[in-house]
């Protein structure tokens, strides 16, 4: 099996100002650097610039399309807007088909409110399906966010968040070596 | 009963070029104009310019809330990308909160393929329900979207097709005169 | 406007045993019965002993039937089974198809874990629109359900769950009152 | 790489008397038998015979977890039912739980309209990922199902259809054979 190192990357899928999104990114980023065998970026939505005038693969970033096309698996960090995903996080998904394909994702929801962006994850379900992604059965949930930081951005209750993660990315971590030994290995 | 006109405008959901939808708004647009009774708009989101450097009612276009505002219910034209919504559409749609409680909104849904854009208008359900619309049970459904206009955009089988944006419309026009009664005479 | 009493029955959707439901549903239903003007029934699913050699509307409970015909609203208490509805109320509500139309459905969802059987109620919406209810933007929430009921079935936090049962039934109550008119006034 | 063959059950998802699904479960499971390397099974749950007393775990059919616990992959068959799935099919799924885990599973939605089980699809992914199993991303799709087969049950355009289900069974024999390989090589 190989042993090249795993890929990855983090992405934090809002470019609303305030976003309590971003802390939760920088700690899940923390914590997967943390993992030896994986490699990791977190790419921030709000750096990429996509255009908006278009939508679909013709608006493809070079260097966000190769990101995914490296990648093995992904972590979206995405906050529930009105139960739905963010357009822009869509909006950027969407660029991209067959960079996706045979790759593992797990998705972190973050709500203001109580239900740690529940709804949000059921509804990337179908889009990631289409997408080729396989979304693990583990997901990070972090309710309340506005509260779960200090004012630097470091995360109050460590350990317990830290724990819950670790279960998080050892399942994504088991999808994304799967998969890869079977774009590597197995023929269709 | 009030007799003042009812306000439904119809909403083209994509930014993308070449769009098969907008031929589909503009579609529906006429058919919404023959009713009487109805006063309508076509509101074409790339015409919007919303900002996207932020998210949520930090971005309200005024002249766009202003059109939410005075609706009575809406008809939102959507392409399905990727088995969910286009970013930009719901992008544009959470910058309005109150602006839509207790309206109606019926969807057109527009796909490539052969299954009139089901998965996007099952996508958006949530959505709306958290945003206080009610999604009528009639849908319109275009499959094939590219290969239903002639090069001019007319509608080729006119008469199938408004046939059945008439029961649709006959829905729509129906909940939003009634929840238009219960916004103006029943209190909560 | 129309003054005769709205009947909204609350029906409890499971048959398993030790169901948490039971309570909640037992707790939602004297909490419309404090209403006035409205009349209530509450419908266990474990009575109604539909049968299970075929589906849909071949094997209506005409009690039940009757009902739902009767009803101006329903609220519906379902535990979150895997993240969807129990079997038992698909195949009961699939028993019934204009006798939903135009109605208000409320959700009241119940789980074991904290998130309030969020995602029940999602996976409820596209059965309810397709039925033609009209599901309020206002759910009723149930974590750690086993734990809100002391040992006789009464709940413990009332002042809170009274007080929030009291908005989700002011909007049922609202919109089951608006879709009545509809149905006996405005034609389509 | 293990070598035994895979075992791929196919799941007739309802009860229904008069079902279309049970000619569509017939052709694809005679479709799996072509595979070599696969071993396949059809499973009734009509003729499971669950009580309906209780729900979950509590209600295992001994013969039907052992399918399950021997499947590499599984194809179900289902019927859209009020835009989701059949309440019958739902209360068996519910009686397995780590069974499924990291196994694969493939839907063939069927509809007597013309949009190919395309709701029942999406409404079945939630359940699914919460159950452990990983949804492949071709979907067998039969719209107007009571007119593709001839009295006899033979499918009618056979030719068409079986390419179609080639592709299918192409993706999910893979998804199988990888998570196979997961399973017994890859530690979490």
């Amino acid at each position: 099996m190989n042993t090249r190192p795993l890929f990855i990357p983090v992405i934090l899928g809002t470019v609303r100002k305030g976003r309590a999104s971003e802390n939760v990114a920088k700690f899940v980023f923390s914590e997967v650097q943390k993992h030896e065998g994986v490699e990791t970026e977190l790419v921030d939505i709000r750096d990429l610039n996509f255009p908006v005038d278009d939508a679909g693969e013709q608006i493809k970033n070079i260097a966000f399309s190769e990101t995914c096309e490296r990648a093995d698996g992904f972590v979206i960090v995405t906050p529930e807007y009105n139960h739905g995903y963010p357009g822009m996080l869509k909006h950027v998904l969407d660029s991209n088909l067959k960079e996706y394909i045979h790759k593992a994702v797990g998705v972190c929801g973050v709500s203001a409110g109580g239900f740690g962006g529940t709804r949000v994850i059921e509804s990337l379900l179908p889009v990631f399906r289409e997408l080729g992604l396989v979304t693990i059965f583990w997901d990070g949930n972090f309710s309340g966010a506005q509260k779960l930081f200090a004012a630097d951005g470091k995360i109050l209750d460590e350990a317990t968040h830290a724990k819950r993660i670790d279960k998080f990315l050892g399942e994504l971590i088991w999808m994304s070596k799967v998969l890869r030994y079977g774009r590597e290995n197995v023929s269709i």
